[in-house]
């Protein structure tokens, strides 16, 4: 199965893999996985929003945003391993910026988790935690990083 | 050594693996580990509580809410390797949602790591962080997620 | 190549480990992998500094402390696996206790970071997450976490 043929059949491209926030780098592989760092929401080289979910930005924005992390974190683990080397997502943590009362974190982060199974499949069913957070770099709405497992 | 036997032992018993909170699974088995979602306190199919800690909810009723994620971890843990196959438990990641001016996270993510302890023996002694956030998911107290290694 | 050299010359002592402040364990060998357990910046057994980056801490005494915790982390590791054998620093979490509005995470994080780049060049080059929480345990103004591959 070709996943690059998916992600185009989806109409996705992969982005250039954006750069990191400090002094570390966007995805590492060590043996048969990959980690890639903490993605935010960036097009083009800036946060596509700021602000939190529950005050400045909605959950059905907010899962926009995720599914763009999502598609970063693509694009950085394609750098190291290569998209169609993915054996499995194993998994994915969001943290997302909440204003006080807001609760539906799982919805905003089902962003990141429907672009991974429309991409991958069966291979892109993941464990997964939702967070919600107070601040988040450079006031990013939502922030999503994962291991996947590669060959 | 048998864990199940363990567990029985305890007088503890596997609940039904919970339904995720959205679009992904409850523990994924990747190589010779398994990841699990991060677990919320459910019985029944619900929340046990809901609130923060250091305001609705007490430090000793927070400990009770992790053991329940951790026994939540460990019927999705068995539900893709089998209990008694767990060669030992790597990492616990606890997140507590907390008042401000609470910061007696350890001691509650302590109900996780004591019910480990008493299931697992030696094999349950983990690395693990806790960390006091804002809000959860459905406006859960507390979130476990837990990392083993499996043969 | 020696790291524990490196360290010598970098003029810095691998503290004791740090007793850890629950039921677990400051870190975990598991395979070819060491787990941390999230590192305070504690010094001589207490913790250096209380309080939140964007009120009582400056971000430049956050980095200062989150060099600490991955002083504290490599101690922790060198315990386990010994500092000789790491092949590459993998994965960073760093939280970062915030008061409102404070975003400048992963400049914080930093420290954490530049450490292991000074003590392991390439190989400390790591995947990392950089979030900002609402309050961490004992009132410690950051946390950080680590894995790495060791021989």
């Amino acid at each position: 199965m070709s996943y690059t043929k998916n992600l185009a059949e989806l109409g996705l491209v992969l982005p250039p893999v954006a750069s990191p926030a400090g002094a570390y780098v966007p995805a590492v592989r060590s043996g048969n996985y990959v980690y890639t760092a903490g993605q935010l929401p960036i097009i083009d080289g800036e946060l596509a929003a700021t602000g939190k979910l529950g005050a400045e930005i909605t959950a059905e924005q907010g899962k926009e945003l995720t599914a763009r992390c999502a598609l970063n974190a693509l694009a950085a683990l394609d750098d190291v391993a290569g998209l169609d080397n993915v054996v499995r997502i194993v998994k994915v943590v969001g943290f997302i910026a909440s204003a006080p009362g807001f609760t539906a974190q799982p919805a905003v982060l089902n962003g990141a988790s429907e672009l991974l199974g429309a991409v991958f499949g069966e291979n892109g069913r993941h464990a997964r935690s939702a967070v919600g957070v107070s601040e988040l770099p450079l006031g990013s709405p939502v922030e999503v990083e994962l291991i996947a497992e590669v060959r």
